[in-house]
């Protein structure tokens, strides 16, 4: 199967590795290097070979047995898989704390992503220019979404499901809240969340996972050493 | 199987969907409900009545069939599960655009975890106050840092691997980095990335399987009308 095909249900985590293979390619491509083992990459991705060498499977041959990868015709091919040779455009709806960090750190050139605008309700912050991209107000929202556009929901508490139907309506199909509060989608839209707090949580409960398997081994050497 | 236990292999899914289930809960409970079955619990939360079941079924039995569960029973088991009740305490590593909207966003005091200390290594920031939280040279960090702390990288590009290693040295064993670059974690310690282009990359593959399935049906359909 060629890339220009892309299989059905691939699993969340092999996109999430794809990403993070692209990242390490370019970095291995920066460091002068033309080919890499799918072993190199996984220990400079911090993954296993195995993983590798099964995410790519999905999308079929990239190397020769033996021979590694060559890092511009893997880093292609996977720009191709992620879609980020013609990139979706990012705009911005909220001009708070968050929304501004996001627009003043940018996107890295290299991802291809960019950000094309930033809207806010509040009137206040309406033709502030953030990173030199003027603030527009929501009412201008529609002429900025398509189904290529990822818009990005950064507003107040409780304004969530208001911007998420602005931007159904606008035409846009794929949204990252960064609230958390939980939001109802239209059919067919695809709504990623992302919050410091369900991260905060999975480690949390790592934490409390470490803990238990250290006390559950204690226990197991105490009980051999009183046997 | 008490909660006091933890299972091991949990997947992470269930896991993130189980912070979002306490989210869920918490509304259900500020709307004055006082039970409620897997079906409503998956609704609110946009996931399937049968991830639920499976979710919750890692940690025992919560509910009584065909009475559904306790809104404040569900989410305190919910919350002893994720290590909400004494939470870890949360330090952030960079004073720049992102470390500052998240420590002046703050986190939700239902969520249990408060941001307690930021550091940054330009002499330029430390001593300012961000949120009442006042800026710390790296030199103050292994103070502030144990095994029930979750630090938040968000330092300049090229410098996360650093701070990771002055955040291990602390004595922390809980990452999430807002710095894409690929991290060599120390063993045992968790390390979780967080950036909006991992995100962008998944909604782009996203629009992309979309187009693809499209092209394939609209294709199925007209040689159906052309046989």
């Amino acid at each position: 199967m060629g890339v220009g095909m892309l299989p059905v249900n691939v699993p969340e985590k092999t996109v999430r590795r794809l990403s993070q293979y692209a990242r390490c390619l370019r970095q291995a491509s920066l460091r002068g290097e033309s080919t890499v083992t799918s072993r190199e990459l996984a220990r400079n991705c911090g993954v296993s070979s195995s993983s590798v060498r099964n995410d790519l499977s999905y999308y079929g041959e990239f190397g020769k047995q033996g021979s590694g990868y060559s890092v511009s015709g893997l880093l292609a091919n996977i720009k191709t898989i992620l879609g980020k040779i013609n990139p979706p455009g990012v705009i911005v709806l909220g001009a708070g704390h968050i929304g501004t960090a996001l627009v003043e750190s940018g996107l890295s050139d290299a991802d291809g992503y960019e950000y094309q605008a930033i809207f806010d309700s509040n009137p206040a912050r309406v033709g502030i220019s953030i990173a030199g991209i003027k603030v527009q107000p929501l009412s201008e929202l529609s002429a900025a979404c398509d189904e290529n556009t990822i818009a990005v929901i950064a507003v107040s508490p409780g304004k969530g499901q208001e911007a998420l139907e602005a931007l159904a309506e606008g035409g846009c199909q794929a949204v990252i809240s960064f609230n958390l509060e939980p939001l109802n989608p239209p059919e067919g839209l695809s709504l990623r969340y992302m919050g410091v707090s369900t991260e905060l949580d999975l480690l949390s409960h790592s934490i409390r996972s470490k803990k238990a398997r250290r006390s559950h081994h204690d226990r197991m050497e105490l009980s051999q050493l009183t046997q």
